[in-house]
């Protein structure tokens, strides 16, 4: 029972929450932000300027960094705090799975686990209505519809290029995952169910 | 109970295989080559000509026929078999879906029957590795790994090109479906559990 089962979520989708509630069905870790502070804690930077910086990555192709930057990590080649960033949380990340069982959402965790750890990866996604009420009524990131459009719009591209930057891969391409659900037409509750039982399935094999 | 489900699925990953055994498990009709027989019965075609023309797509970019030529169907504007066939197919799709709970593989089902029928829209995948050892193995359809190989890849194009085609969207992106999953990982019998779970939950809804 050690397989780790990372989560790839469309923003508003409730693919967080899937993978929270999944960890607590099946009795395992559940990591997202302790991800952060623990590469804070091993990397030697500040929790804060990890915090402040590890989601913007508007400017974040103009850098010069190989795609395999993080890869067979080498310090003192990694000039930019992103890469140096992503690193960190990429060791982080494998020290976590290392340890046994548990569920890591986002942060690219399905690529950087390849090869190294058993995974299931999920992706999470969902129509843009049920996203866009999720975004207005649960997280309160957004007052009204277009405002959550954009938002939907903004979150989607910036993930996508984001992971499409480290893995060479399409972010949401079925092919990439183990299983992908859409949480609007199941439900969350139901998500945890099919997740959990996909899970014990898998680790059976 | 009338909810249709509709599998696409890569070449090589079992998705007909576990269409036809879900629908068994599920007591509903199977529908794949069946809806050609249909769809030539009721469009006056003969069968050997729709059989003969069907899968041949590889000039098909070349038609200047409107995506939207299927849909609100004009015979007499339709100058060309391939639209005439998918016309056709389109039709025997949308009479069969109607009549109750099925599984139809294949022929952008998803896409003819969106917004007129309840649907389960399932994309099945598999590793290449899983899929090369069944187009060898279990299909025969070639006889060595570079040959299985040349045969994915011809098949992926063909289906990816004919999908976009005819619906506007990306064949095995994620967010077309409700539910991809990975045959390789967890088994033909497995998938077809969690399919079977995965509809009555649907379902209920």
């Amino acid at each position: 029972m050690d397989t780790v089962i990372t989560i790839s979520r469309q923003f508003g989708s409730g693919g967080r929450l899937i993978g929270k509630l999944l960890a607590q069905k099946l009795n395992i870790p559940f990591y997202d932000k302790e991800i952060i502070v623990k590469a804070a804690e091993n990397s030697g930077f500040a929790k804060e300027f990890i915090a402040d910086n590890e989601q913007k990555h508007s400017g974040f192709a103009s850098y010069a960094i190989p795609t395999s930057a993080w890869g067979g990590i080498s310090w003192s080649n990694l000039d930019n705090f992103e890469a140096k960033i992503y690193a960190a949380e990429a060791n982080a990340i494998e020290r976590l799975a290392k340890q046994g069982a548990c569920v890591i959402v986002g942060r690219c965790a399905d690529h950087v686990l390849k090869d190294k750890v058993k995974c299931l990866n999920v992706f999470v996604f969902a129509d843009d209505e049920e996203r866009i009420k999720r975004v207005i009524d649960v997280y309160g990131d957004a007052t009204d519809r277009k405002k959550a459009q954009k938002l939907l719009r903004d979150k989607d591209k910036s993930r996508a290029r984001h992971y499409r930057y480290y893995t060479d891969a399409e972010w949401g391409d079925a092919a990439n995952y183990d299983l992908c659900v859409n949480s609007a037409v199941f439900g969350i509750d139901k998500c945890v169910e099919m997740l959990a039982a996909a899970y014990l399935a898998f680790d059976k094999k």
